[in-house]
């Protein structure tokens, strides 16, 4: 699936061109990998636009980026055998040739391969760095997460709450919010869609917010930082409701409650832990084992021509946890 | 000079009230003050409105709170004596009883008694603090201050200089931003009057801006963010563009950036350095007397009756230095 124009607001189908080509074959020190499932996520509204950010932009005609899960059907490459699950930034295809940078065998008997596309990958090791790193939150301390179903931010309450912290999910619709507390083990979930979120948080957050993981910006970051105790973190991890205006970003009109609260607002990039990925991923897996975690994921079937409409699951605030996209049958 | 009304926008000759009443006597444990120098702050706007902050409002019908510098005239306080030159929060009146709580004596033999409002003072920590604590340049960054000619940055900056880094001023008009080179050594300064921020950002900080420390908000904050380095500390001190707002605060449009150079936003306020001050005075006094630092301020007479008129100068940015309103002659 290529980026066949840069979207003006929300992608649209012929923002998307479907190509069909001949398989590649695997030179010297290469492999062949047969996508299993893509990794959809909000990031990548932003890697369709042009100009300057965290990674460069996705090229008109490019195939779209994308994490992915496979398996090796071919190989040259000494490291990778045949019949390896293996997990890498594959893009949006169903077969992809890869000289193995970046590329981790995954095994398929510790966790369902979904898995390794959210809290064994990149949205859970996101959750962890974001959050330990960054947030830094102590036991008792409140922490309060934005997109809290989603597959960054359970995991991100989850972890919380295993340091010993007070933990309120905001979520969009009743359905999630009751998944928030009931599967994710949050102390409180606030519908930002049927309640005032900045009163909610004064009865659910009474002494303040020591921590907020933000990864939807917008009103909801604005009502947070009515809301902070002194000293506290917010991060900045995305900004999910501004990914597909059309007007300028609304910037935080509360700013200056961090002044007021010496607090402060960090940005995060996951790619910047790349040498301590395996330190996230073993202890995330230690807690998934011994079922201190749980890890949801949203798979859809339809496979890459599917790939558009699933993706706008995400603005819609569809998704349960992390949305998969199957490609190929285990 | 009390407080008569909340001003809405900027405050106006009603919002205060001139009130004559005998000069108090000192009790046991308290002493005079004849104040001489009276501290105008862009944060004396903020003390006027209602509501939570980081200090408690004036209270309408309450002596409006300054800083100031004065002259012991008689005590009952062992700590004090007459013909100490002291500073403390004295308030905008000519007279003030203290019982010595967070009051300083000081030498005017050492600076001028207005010198201990600014660099000496409040503002000279708050820079020393801001930068150094919040900041923390390296020798050889780029960093950028707003509001670069007043008491706050012209302090800043020299520091930076003397650092070792690349400093850049932004200020409003031609006579400001030569002060800004010439008197306080910056490497640049951007008059936002008659240039395009963004624009000579990319000049003169080519390689993105390190330390940005902000003392006014609004539309030059947004510009700087489009500028920052990777890793970038932006300090927030104040955001004298949005005090006298009567619309919602602007909030910064491109706060995205953070995310994108993994930089941090981080309010600061030089109470919670209280056990601190003197290490700062000692190294402002130091490079006062070593000539690596400049002060200035910018004294006009009248006396507490001038006190409206003078501190609108603040936010139609007609002060070089540190704005002081003499009160009584030394």
């Amino acid at each position: 699936m290529l980026l066949a124009a840069r979207p003006v607001g929300l992608p649209r189908p012929t923002d998307w061109k479907l190509l069909e080509v001949p398989v590649g074959e695997p030179d010297e020190g290469e492999f062949l990998v047969q996508v299993r499932y893509l990794s959809l996520d909000p990031a990548m509204r932003g890697w369709m636009n042009e100009g300057r950010s965290y990674i460069r932009p996705v090229e008109i005609g490019e195939v779209m980026r994308a994490g992915a899960v496979g398996r090796v059907i071919s190989s040259r490459h000494p490291g990778f055998a045949v019949g390896d699950h293996v997990s890498g930034a594959f893009g949006v295809q169903e077969y992809c040739v890869s000289d193995g940078r970046d590329v981790t065998i995954v095994d398929p008997a510790l966790a369902p391969l979904p898995v390794y596309l959210g809290t064994l990958g990149m949205t859970g090791i996101t959750a962890y760095f974001g959050l330990l790193d960054v947030g830094r939150p102590q036991p008792g301390q409140t922490v309060v997460v934005s997109a809290a179903a989603g597959a960054v931010g359970s995991v991100v309450g989850q972890i919380a709450k295993l340091l010993g912290c007070r933990v309120i999910g905001i979520a969009g619709g009743e359905h999630k919010c009751r998944l928030v507390v009931d599967e994710f083990g949050f102390d409180a979930a606030i519908d930002y869609r049927s309640e005032d979120v900045q009163k909610a948080l004064r009865q659910h957050a009474p002494d303040g917010v020591d921590v907020y993981f933000d990864n939807v910006g917008g009103d909801i970051l604005d009502a947070v930082l009515t809301r902070l105790a002194r000293g506290a973190r917010i991060v900045i991890c995305g900004a999910i409701s501004q990914y597909n205006n059309t007007e300028p970003v609304k910037g935080p009109s509360n700013y200056m409650s961090l002044l007021v609260n010496r607090a402060s607002m960090t940005g995060m990039v996951v790619f910047d832990y790349a040498d301590r990925y395996s330190e996230a991923v073993a202890k995330l897996a230690e807690w998934l084992a011994a079922g201190q975690l749980r890890s949801m994921e949203d798979v859809f079937p339809g496979g890459v021509s599917a790939f558009p409409e699933t993706l706008l699951r995400l603005f819609r605030g569809e998704n349960r946890g992390k949305l998969v996209l199957q490609v190929a049958d285990e």
